[in-house]
């Protein structure tokens, strides 16, 4: 795999560190016969950071926060030693150097808030190097750019590659004050939120993807995972991860929505036998195109707003899907990537992308969000678009078509494990 | 050209007629000196009825208008015989009967609805005629829809033509009480309702139409004409019209933007000279894809809420720019629909497309007030999407190209006629 590193938008150089408040993660054992578990949350407004961590990249909302360092962690020397020399290690294989720098993700290395970006970073990483070497040689675009507000991203893009038409892989680590529209949203959702002098303190950071395959064989992935923390007038703070990984087949191949689902459901399980059903229907609810009556794809799973059991056992949470996502999607690509197709089967699914966008452009909360938002970095939040995509005027599959197929699971969601 | 007539979503047969009550249209002459002459109205929430007429389609808003006949006109015998003649000719050259039905609208001939509706109905007629000539055989496929809570409407669509990709002219009236949150739209923009039991009878009809070239170097072009009628509990009636017609080319020619415009700014100047720079402008501020800081094309002419100096005097307004819809675009279709053309601008055509997506989807009042209400004609509303888009992450022109020059004029709109 290439690797062609560009500053983007004129935001070369260092990045500036994110979140410049420290706290230690809570560390209680995660105990998964505690009832719900992680809670569900509501759809919400801003249910669509979910959408497109890109979309974090879009929260050019207020002012770079300033706020003083306290609690620092302060592990042992020899501990210390060996953690810094873990994290460069680990590092070394991300593919720009991390949105807030070693020295910072060093000097708070317990903190979620490094893990997380650590996860992310390693998620990108991770699912880039897999989609090069089953791409055969392509190479992927890699933008490292700066929000003036505070933070940045890494954007990774594979365009007309072998076997994908467009993959981008993109984190953003974002942190600044929350505008008063953001406030009220995350307020109508039921959250309390204590502002000082009208000001919310946030930090967000998510790692974010759409991957579209060429062969109409091989299906569309998206996936999402991201943390929010906000620090209220009185210093305390409210946290929460969201995210999510959903498959959009051209056909429907049982085998492998089963397998997709199966690898998601065992992610959950780890941690809660009662996540992957609540997640698989909250993705079905979500990634719905309601002037359609069709779901986007074949589901997956999706949350928002997930704060409990602990902050600690979210996190594991998280990694878990996170590390779901290569051996989830990445098989399904292997087994088809080489099969034969029609014209009339790439058309199929160049309508399916029309949808697609349809989906992104009119319901997907955080590319709206992320549109709406002022001195948001338009191209990562659109890299969710595909490269190609088609509209036809009335078209209607036969009945007992692979087409109807597809159509009839896209209009009435199954289960496909259980 | 052959025509397809064909009847869709299960709405074959007589459609139910629209708005049945009756008024004669007033009849002052027309005064082009009347100051701002048609008031332009706000930018509204609702502008975007605007963007399509098909959008009348998706007013599924409530349940159908039933109220009384009232001051029919009578016409003297002679004078009725006459007119009956002249519109059952005039009918005879539709795509398919009128949405009212021939008896209907002779029962109010001389109505504003009844002119309005013959308007739409013949100006779909004219447009539908005119391309399939420059298409050189192809074929618009007829649909004849009702809609159940009132009205129906007619699309037609010529798809994969020789000059034509995908263009669509949809006409549509309909009728029915409009919902709460609609009534609350139009409140916002400015209007006084007067609501019966929380209900407020409606008209609506209108013709709207995008096209679509395959040649890069003829432009798409949009026009949507409407007309508005409100009963409200006093019985007194509140109409307005709006519309406007614009051109997206792929590349600038200089020649083709003056022609366009100038031909638009004849028309206006025919009723007041004031007119065409204050709806080049509307038009301008309208059709902008904030996130790109792009308008979609070179712009043309804009407005809604036009409600004076009489509903006869912007009767005429619209039927002059009606009639300029073929003069303004044909000659440039028939002027380089032969031209040759590199697969660099082809790609670069895909782009703008793209771009055209972004603005419907996302910005479009029309389409997002059609998309989100319940019983729409869905494939009418989205008649307006190319048949094929493209989105490329971090596509950027060479300076001083051909794909730079017309960015410009997106970037910084010009005036093409003094």
């Amino acid at each position: 795999m290439s690797l062609l590193l560009r500053g983007a938008g004129g935001a070369r150089g260092a990045l500036r560190p994110c979140c410049p408040w420290g706290r230690a993660a809570s560390r209680r054992g995660l105990s998964s016969s505690s009832g719900a578990g992680v809670r569900p949350g509501r759809r919400s407004l801003l249910a669509g950071l979910a959408g497109a961590a890109a979309a974090l990249a879009g929260l050019g909302l207020a002012r770079r926060a300033e706020m003083v360092s306290r609690e620092p962690v302060a592990p042992s020397l020899g501990e210390a030693a060996e953690d810094e020399d873990e994290l460069s290690r680990r590092c070394g294989d991300f593919m720009a150097p991390p949105v807030s720098g070693l020295r910072e993700l060093r000097s708070r290395r317990q903190d979620v808030r490094s893990r997380m970006e650590m996860l992310i970073m390693e998620t990108q990483s991770q699912v880039c190097r897999a989609l090069a070497q089953v791409d055969r040689g392509a190479t992927f675009t890699v933008d490292r750019w700066e929000r003036k507000e505070g933070g940045g991203g890494i954007s990774c893009v594979l365009q007309d590659g072998n076997v994908f038409e467009k993959a981008g892989v993109n984190v953003s680590v974002v942190s600044g004050h929350l505008s008063e529209e953001a406030v009220q949203q995350m307020r109508s959702r039921g959250k309390t939120l204590k502002t000082k002098n009208g000001k919310l303190p946030f930090c967000a950071m998510g790692v974010s993807s759409v991957i579209h395959p060429k062969n109409p064989h091989v299906p569309t992935i998206h996936f999402n995972y991201r943390y929010f923390e906000i620090e209220e007038a009185d210093g305390t703070k409210q946290w929460w991860f969201g995210g999510g990984t959903d498959l959009t087949p051209t056909y429907l191949n049982e085998e492998d929505a089963v397998h997709f689902h199966k690898t998601l459901k065992e992610a959950c399980d780890q941690h809660n036998p009662e996540l992957y059903p609540k997640y698989k229907k909250w993705c079905d609810d979500y990634f719905y195109i309601k002037h359609r009556g069709e779901r986007r794809g074949i589901g997956g799973i999706f949350f928002d707003d997930l704060d409990s059991p602990s902050k600690e056992e979210a996190f594991q949470f998280v990694q878990s899907c996170a590390k779901a996502i290569v051996p989830c999607y990445v098989p399904i690509v292997k087994k088809h990537s080489r099969d034969p197709f029609t014209p009339e089967e790439k058309l199929w699914q160049q309508l399916r992308r029309g949808r697609y966008v349809e989906f992104n452009l009119v319901y997907d909360r955080g590319t709206k969000f992320g549109l709406a938002t002022p001195g948001s970095r338009i191209e990562s939040i659109l890299m969710s678009l595909p490269l190609t995509a088609r509209w036809q005027y009335m078209h209607t599959p036969p009945e007992k078509s692979r087409e109807a197929e597809i159509l009839e699971v896209l209009r009435n969601p199954k289960d496909w494990v259980h």
